[in-house]
């Protein structure tokens, strides 16, 4: 993930070395924040906020985004006027090797049983 | 984990199915509650209330075994005059294949970052 399109609105982003996993399971313990994550994953590139149709207002749908990066899960950056969302895969697989990938299997695997589309 | 001796007094637990994702996530999201559970797995076995040091007050600590409880992660049970606490590994290794493991690990590999003695 590389920011040399970004603007000088950055936002504030953890460092790796000061990602939590307490932090990033808070972030994933959401339904909302779950689903968000297993689109990027899915897509594999950077979604604006509103590519996502979610079933909440904007400002809830901010909030969502802000946990999801400040635990280090997501970096957001400022293209042009889109805030764009992408996973922090590389980072999250450094610190916690397999862990990213077992979490959206899990995540899959529920949705499966509970007959959700996505 | 069978409740065979188990008392009267059994606790309120969810079934496999009705175990979520999310609660689990939500459940390991606090650091002490991510303790309890490492220890548990590290002994694999059941641990009283009692055979955790944890720096809070017992009305705390029965809030976060209850935590554990009720997202499916632990099962606790009377046995005589002890609540005993085991980590229901089957359940969730059924329902999420690799994730408790990865978790764990993940978990390890930040107390040695961390350089926590756990």
């Amino acid at each position: 993930m590389t920011s040399t399109s970004a603007t000088s609105r950055d936002l504030p982003h953890p460092a790796p070395e000061e990602i939590r996993l307490e932090g990033v399971l808070h972030a994933l313990s959401d339904p909302l924040r779950l689903q968000i994550v297993r689109e990027l994953a899915a897509r594999g590139d950077e979604l604006s906020c509103s590519d996502f149709d979610v079933p909440v207002t904007k400002s809830t749908t901010t909030h969502h985004f802000r946990v999801l990066r400040e635990s280090g899960v997501i970096r957001q950056v400022y293209r042009g006027t889109a805030k764009m969302n992408g996973l922090r895969k590389d980072d999250l697989d450094d610190l916690f090797p397999g862990l990213l990938d077992s979490l959206l299997a899990a995540a899959g695997r529920q949705a499966v049983r509970l007959g959700d589309s996505a």
